[in-house]
């Protein structure tokens, strides 16, 4: 969905509705207008600046006023929602930290629909949103997942915590996956593709597990290191 | 490398050089060209079609005839070398099937240097060879990894056999992958993007292991199966 026009798009991004990105008209240089992009850019919003004649062949209304904010249409779950019915008493969460590649979030929604899991917790900032090539890389699986989108995710990992769950970050350095047990209500949490999981959100972890490596490069691609723990899981808990 | 000229590309065609793809200038429909791109179809590498203009820019020696191949600068192993010198006594290897996603070998290739395979085939049929995307996406690992490539795959498969490897596809309806002993001289094979293993490759297999699935859609990307499946094995060896 498109929202169009300063005030509008000023509303939305004011309100934290769903924002996928912003399109700004080159050259907006009036006070209101770079205020108003200072703010969509502190909210972690993507924003994207364009000519004139892109921006008029995008907008619908023809109102623009150099501004039109592209709005998820997914509906997205709270984190209570993921903590109800699990399908095997003890819940099983992932958390996502900062990834941004839509191709990486869209396959970690494939591995945690086939894997069974029952929530994905993803951040609002520096982090991809559910919009339509994120869908469509998860080749639907998005529409089977509950998939909360927080503003805070180290508050989403306290209130995990709260409810009993154990949280657990997938990072170098740590305890070894395979020796680590999985098998009770359980928070995975992967980083971004190049950060990792961030400090303050490792240190709010109760524990850090490790996919051993092998090799010289060793670097695992996010959405495969997603796979392969929350597949270890899977087997524990079998 | 770029091979330029309608003779030298067939050449390099007849004597089985690993060229990543062809480029064909529009409308070159005389007897000699037309044979010429069904030689290189049927090699099974890939026919792209420019403009002259396009042609002109690729060209370095301003006689293209109509024809660059563009070869791969990447030095392929042969399947032998890769029985050679195992890491721990029972040689892994990992075999693909059709992946024709440079993006996907190049995640794989990643999975295999990570997880300490012994050596990776792949086709020579619709499938990705080891191009500079290639070696981009899996961050230099492709240096680090025996990678071997094959006209024809059941062959390989029928030389690992014969020394002694066990070769376990990796498909839905096997049995489940958590059960199967995979500590053994072991090949995976992992089949193509949406094609999977193919049906004769698939006949050859010793085995067939299935990960499972608890989900609606039920599709994990090729290069996330390949991390699951191969991590499952580097667990049992541990």
């Amino acid at each position: 969905m498109k929202i169009e026009g300063r005030n509008a798009v000023a509303e939305a991004v004011r309100s934290g509705k769903t924002i996928d990105r912003v399109m700004v008209k080159n050259g907006m240089r009036d006070e209101p207008s770079r205020a108003l992009v200072s703010a969509i850019k502190e909210a972690g919003i993507k924003v994207h600046f364009v000519d004139k004649v892109t921006m008029d062949g995008e907008s619908l209304t023809g109102k623009h006023q150099g501004f039109i904010a592209f709005v998820t249409d997914y509906r997205y779950y709270e984190v209570e929602d993921l903590l109800k019915d699990p399908k095997n008493n003890a819940p099983f969460i992932v958390v996502l930290d900062g990834i941004e590649d839509p191709h990486n979030l869209g396959s970690v929604i494939r591995v945690c629909e086939c894997a069974g899991v029952d929530g994905l917790i993803i951040g609002k900032r520096r982090s991809a949103a559910v919009n339509e090539t994120v869908m469509r890389i998860s080749e639907g699986s998005a529409n089977h997942l509950k998939i909360a989108r927080v503003g805070n995710v180290n508050a989403a990992i306290d209130y995990l915590k709260k409810n009993g769950v154990w949280v657990y970050g997938v990072e170098i350095g740590g305890e070894d996956i395979y020796k680590a047990d999985l098998t009770g209500p359980l928070a995975l949490v992967i980083g971004g593709e190049d950060t990792g999981v961030n400090r303050l959100t490792k240190e709010k972890c109760d524990k850090v597990v490790t996919i051993p490596m092998f090799g010289k490069v060793n670097s695992l691609n996010a959405s495969v290191a997603a796979g392969v723990a929350v597949y270890e899981a899977v087997r524990q808990r079998l």
